[in-house]
Formats: C-alpha cells, sequence, structure tokens
C-alpha cells in the first residue's frame, strides 16, 4: 500500500492526538485514504517534556527544518499556537512543496489572505476543518456539501467555555466569577480565559466561516462583539422566566446584498436547537436557500474531537480532494467577490433591555416612551416588586424588531432619566 | 469558463428542483466547481405533461437515449423511481463512460454491490448523498468527515412522513389514521404511504448508512423492523407522561464487533436532541470514537433540499472528488471488509412494555414476576385507574437493560396469564 509521510509540528494536546490516531489506527486512514498515512517526524520545542503520546523511534525532534526540509514528507501538521512564528512556518512550510494542515484560526483570521495567496502562487493547499467548531465538520459542511445553496445566515455558538459558562449560570444560578473559576479547574477555561470569554474566539471563527459562506472578506476586529464577561446573573434568571437562555451567538445574517455580522450574548428560546445546546459544546445553525435550516452540534474543542478534524484534512489532502477544493473555491482570494459587511447600526432584530428604575408612579410610561419616540413597539413587560420597600425596580422589555442605532437612542434617553438609576443592559433576541 | 454538460433523467419534484438550480444558479455552481453545469437534456416519460419548471428549447426529450448516447455529456442525474428500469438505465449510463447522480435509494439498497462494482470496473463512479436524508448532508459526512473515527453508532430519524405523523399524535392527540390523511393532504405522505410508515424507507436508508460507517453489507430485509402503523395513542400518551416522544428510530449499534441493526418506534426523551425532531424533518446522531456525538438536522425530502443535495453531488463529481472518494471507500466491494449483523434477540437495552390486564389483586405481582425470572430489572410502573369499575387496567413498565429474547420470553408469559386481556406492546427506549 502506498504511504504519504506526515509531519506534525506542535505536539501538545491536538497534536499527541493527532500522532495517536495516525500511529494506533493506521488501517481506518488507510481504509478512507486507501494509502498509509505515515508519522515521519513530530516537532517539538522542548524534548524533555512528558507527553502525552509514545512515538516511535527518529520521530521526536525540536528542529522544524526536520520537517520542513525533509524530502518525503508531503503534508504537515502545523498545530503550534500564536501567530508571528505560526505564519512564519507555514509559509516556509508551502514554500518547501508541502500542504499544510492548520487548526490555528487566530494565524487563518490575521493573515488568512496572504497564507492563501502564496498556498495557491505555489500550487499548495490549506486545510483547516479544525479551525473553527473542533470536531463539527463546519468547513467542509459550508464549502463543499452546501454548495448548491446560497447561505442566507448563519447562528452558531462557537466558544465552548462561554457555552460551559452561561449554561452553569443558567443551571446553577452561580454567578459569572464563580463559573468561570470552576471551568478553569475543569480545563474548560485557560489561566487567562479573556479571549474565549470576550467574544475575541468566536469572531475569529465568525470570519472564516463568513469567508467560506459568503465570501466576505472581513477584519474579525471588524465585527461587533462582546463576551460573556458582561452577563449579569440577574438577566440570567429573567431571560429563563421568558422561556429563554442567553448564548454567546455568532452571527451573520444576509441582508438586502449585506452581511450583517456580530458576536454578542444573546437571548435564543430555550427549547430550540440553540437553546438547548449544553455545556462546552458547540453548534451551527446554517440556512440555505434550497436546503432550508441546517442544524451541526458536536464537540468544539477537546484534544480527539480536534484531532478528528485535523486528521480527516490529512486524509483529505493525501487523496487529493483538498486541492481540488482549495483550488476551485479561491478563498480570500481578490477574485472571489463576496459581500460586504452591512451597518451594524441599521441591523434589526428583537431587544431585551433590563432598566433599573426608581419605583415610583409614572416610571413605567417614561421608559416605554423612550422607546415609542423611536418607533420602536414592545412585545412585553415584566415589571417585578422591589427587593425592599422605596428599592430598585427592574424593568424588563422585550421589543419588536428594532434597529441598533434606535435601539442606542432609546437606552440613552432612558439612562438619562432622573429614576434610572444605571445604564441599561441590552441584548439580542433570536429566535 | 470551462462547461461540463449534464443530463437528467426524470423530471418530477425532485428532478425539476435540480433543473431550477442548474438554470438559475448558474453563478453558485460556477463558484464552487469553477465550471459552468450545463444542462443538456432533460428525460420525461410524457413530453406533454405540465411541470415545475421552463427549459430552454432542445432540452426537453422523451427519449433515455438522448441522454445514454449523448457523446458530450458527462455526468447524469438519475432521478427516476422504481427499480428494475432505473437499473437498467443506471447500467447502460455507466457503460456509456458517464458518472451518475442517483436520489434513489431502493435502487442502491437492492442493487448497491453489482452497481458499484460495475462502475469501478469502468472507472466511473456513482453519487448518492441525495438516497439518505435528503438535504442533511450525511453521506459525505459519513464517508469523509468522520474518516479518522470509528463510527460506534448511528441512531437516525429517517423517515419524515413517520416523523410528522408521531409528532401530530403526539402534540394534537390526534389518533392515526386521522393524521395520516392529514400528512396526505399536506403532501407528507404518499396516497399509499405503505413504504414509509411500515419502516421499510428507513431500513433501506439504514442499510446504505450500515455501509458507510461500517462496511456492513445488509440486505435491508434483514434488518428487524416494525413501523409506526402499529403506535397506539395510549403509547404516545404514556411515553408523553414519563417524559419521552416515540419516534421511528433506526439504529445501528457497534457491540463486540457486531452491529445490531434495527428499525422500530422507540421511546426518546422528549430533551433529547432527537427527542425534539418535529414535523417532517429527520435527523441523525452519530457517534464516533474520536470525535464524539455528532448531530445533523435538517429536511429529509421536499423539492428544494433533495435537489440541493443533488447539486452537490454533482458539482462533487464534475470538479473530481467524488471520483477520489468512489475509487478509495470501494463501497459494497468484496474487498471491502466490514462489521456483521449481529443476532438480534442477544441486543439488549430498556425497554417499555404496557399489558392491559383485569384488575383484581395480585396482578401486578404476576406481571412483574414473569420479568423477574427472566432476570430482567424493573425501572419504573404506570399503574392508571381503571376507566370503568372492574374494567380493564393498563400496566405500564420501563425496564433497566434487558435482552430482546428475555423480553419476548416475559411477554409471552403474560400474554398467557388469565388475567391478561391483550399482547403486550413493547417499544425499546433509547436515552
Amino acid at each position: 500500500m502506498e504511504k504519504t509521510k506526515v509531519g506534525i509540528i506542535g505536539l501538545g494536546t491536538v497534536g499527541s492526538g493527532v500522532a495517536r490516531l495516525l500511529l494506533d489506527h493506521g488501517d481506518r486512514t488507510a481504509r478512507h485514504a486507501g494509502r498509509v498515512l505515515w508519522l515521519e517526524k513530530a516537532v517539538v520545542r522542548d524534548l524533555n517534556k512528558p507527553r502525552d503520546c509514545e512515538l516511535p523511534d527518529g520521530v521526536l525532534t525540536d528542529d522544524v527544518d526536520e520537517v520542513i526540509d525533509h524530502p518525503e514528507i508531503k503534508v504537515v501538521c502545523q498545530l503550534m499556537g500564536g501567530v508571528d512564528r505560526a505564519r512564519e512556518v507555514m509559509l516556509r512550510t508551502l514554500e518547501s512543496g508541502k500542504d499544510v494542515v492548520t487548526a490555528n484560526k487566530a494565524l487563518l483570521a490575521e493573515h488568512g489572505p496572504e497564507l492563501f495567496d502564496k498556498a495557491r502562487e505555489l500550487g499548495r493547499s490549506i486545510a483547516f476543518e479544525a479551525s473553527v467548531a473542533g470536531g463539527i465538520p463546519i468547513v467542509a459542511n459550508l464549502s463543499q456539501c452546501l454548495s448548491a445553496n446560497q447561505v442566507t445566515s448563519l447562528h452558531g455558538i462557537l466558544n465552548g467555555t462561554s457555552n460551559f459558562i452561561l449554561d452553569k449560570m443558567h443551571t446553577e444560578g452561580a454567578p459569572y466569577a464563580d463559573v468561570v473559576a470552576e471551568a478553569q479547574r475543569l480545563g474548560y477555561a485557560e489561566a487567562d480565559p479573556a479571549m474565549d470569554v470576550d467574544g475575541t474566539d468566536a469572531a475569529q471563527k465568525l470570519a472564516i466561516l463568513a469567508q467560506l459562506a459568503f465570501g466576505a472578506r472581513l477584519d474579525w476586529r471588524d465585527i461587533p462583539r462582546s463576551g460573556i464577561d458582561q452577563v449579569d446573573l440577574v438577566d440570567v434568571g429573567y431571560a429563563q422566566e421568558m422561556g429563554y437562555r442567553i448564548k454567546l451567538l455568532a452571527v451573520a445574517d444576509l441582508k438586502d446584498g449585506h452581511l450583517d455580522c456580530e458576536v454578542n450574548p444573546a437571548l435564543v428560546r430555550a427549547g430550540s436547537p440553540l437553546g438547548k445546546v449544553g455545556g462546552p459544546f458547540n453548534a451551527l445553525l446554517a440556512n440555505g436557500d434550497a436546503v432550508g435550516p441546517l442544524f451541526f452540534h458536536g464537540q468544539g474543542a477537546g484534544q480527539m474531537p480536534t484531532a478528528s478534524a485535523v486528521v480527516a484534512d490529512l486524509i483529505d489532502t493525501a487523496v487529493g480532494r483538498t486541492a481540488i477544493t482549495f483550488r476551485t473555491l479561491g478563498l480570500w482570494s481578490e477574485d472571489l467577490r463576496g459581500v460586504d459587511q452591512g451597518d451594524f447600526a441599521a441591523s434589526t432584530g428583537k431587544r431585551y433591555v433590563r432598566v433599573m428604575v426608581e419605583d415610583h408612579p409614572g416610571v413605567l410610561a417614561e421608559v416605554t416612551g423612550a422607546f415609542g419616540e423611536q418607533g420602536i413597539s414592545i412585545a412585553s413587560v415584566l415589571q417585578k416588586e422591589p427587593l425592599e420597600a422605596g428599592g430598585v425596580v427592574p424593568l424588563v422589555i422585550m421589543t419588536h424588531a428594532a434597529s441598533e442605532a434606535a435601539t442606542d437612542n432609546a437606552c440613552t434617553k432612558i439612562a438619562a432619566l432622573p429614576s434610572c438609576r444605571a445604564e441599561p443592559t441590552k441584548m439580542w433576541v433570536r429566535d
């Protein structure tokens, strides 16, 4: 049986998982690739660090050039983190005539256009299934399976850490800080979880999906976003009372030829597919104009789910499918005329707004009046009794479709009311 | 831009949808295929029948040879129903040097081995995404995206008609016959819905999936199955009371190197992904040993969802991806050493059993004793008051894991009790 020699650069959690699949389960890669995927070299920074897989003699090295300059290695799994050094290594790998498989979404979100252009120029390919939603094959589904469709919207839960935290806040009524600490203990959150909980990670993934589904060339920094570090437990409770869950939702909606993109905590119906995504899982609801709604749910991170996506890419690359897809789609190329990002202020949808007001006559009229002035109609109001006499009262308002700009105007007006005690909290409601 | 000429044989609902995608949305097929998919000929039985799409002059014909013998047509969508004539046309199409895309699951379930062998022998390919679960790209996901995994189980809702009917029985408490009539009015059920509601359709699809995921070469007739025409409204009510929904579930579980396959109405938890599949939707929960659980949900039938899958196959075939996959996987070949079907009588799981008994002292002990004799322990019992004094009482028993054979023995014993008034009803419980 034919052999395709493979190199791995970076033998951390995912890299070790990939090595184990190649070493321990050669039969299944042989069945699906019609050839042996042979692990020839694996590059690590520190040869003495204990690791999660046993490698045959001669495979381990701390010299990246042993992979890049290896004349027989055809495909390289580039699984190192970071951006600058990863970019340099990927460019050198492509220049040495090798195809690349990567899980590094930050690298693609920062340097996708340059890297893809270079690969095309050199007749090489880059596969990146594992860069978005870990084990869920979203990249393959968007780039191949939905190719007869105009995708009209993507609504995704793309950050497992955030979903784990929000889910715990809902099910246990525990405040944000406590749940973050638990997530860190369980290994679902990094010691510094900033990129996960502030929406950066999800925005980088959304930028990649927007390129795949819409040909949109977005800088992830231009995607309006906020994180779950802003989510207050009281809103979790009110959302729940109204039959919703708060989720960190990555949204790309095609409207009038433009793409409304954002990453924000949003209310989704508790019983809906996205509302039921629990724990550290990821999910994507994609709408296509022919296929209708398609929903995918699975593990968005973790060693073996991510390794599953990397090895599927390795097989696709080894057999030649990736080369075809890569050449045909022209991702991140100047030739790919995709849609542009719309004006976020003009994007419309239902809103959840919570206002903390003094409990005196007329205050409900003042608050709802501010919405009326902006032409926003109100779908429902939840007014709670104050916890103590004369105390502050939460007013929870669910609007019908309203633009971001109009909602902002109403909230500014409300914040300036003498009876208003704090900046209003607002979130999107996605049914 | 390069042109790939396409022929369609059969211009019914799905065929018309495919024609519309090719004629009206050439831009998107061009983007994803890097070439134009040009509809050259479409074969119908009756030229005078009104149809759902407008075709350019010269495309329509009632002579299948105009496609088969056409020197420039490279790919043929074979969308005619039935088996014998469809087999003959597919063989002739392959022999004429053309690749085939089909949605005909009955044809593949009956003649897959012969057709795939013939295609391999001729260096041609057969693509069949649309044959299972309509618009949900299950075939591509199992044959490509999960290729690093040993799939360990598939639990699917693969017949939309059955799911629509069961869902209505749950939500409206309407009896089977009434809902079937409604499904026929809405176009979700054929005038003769036998193949949908008796489990045949789902078993044929499961046989195809078992080949893809496990290399198992099953005759669909050997898959133990029953349909929803057996489901009584009283069981729908009791299932609901216990937090379950009844679904027509197609199951393939890998156990000790054998495949337990069956298609039967089963109880699944109301809040689980499969339990929440409503209306005519399809879904699949696949477990892989690396990726863990992956869930897919979408439209399993209908004109445009199915056409979406057919055109995705057309693109994959035109660009050359299908040829690679087809060659590599060796589906339905003698070389593909897959798992065998297990002994259904030995397969184990939780059971729902309903017994109708006379209401007299000691009857509960007699019934539960029959389970005890078979070594089956009982998880819960629901005993209802009789509707009239001295009337018949339903006893609903949920067991812990029990084998099919042991459950059958217990039910035979119970049926022979003097106090038992009817054959016990039993269903699998899939958590």
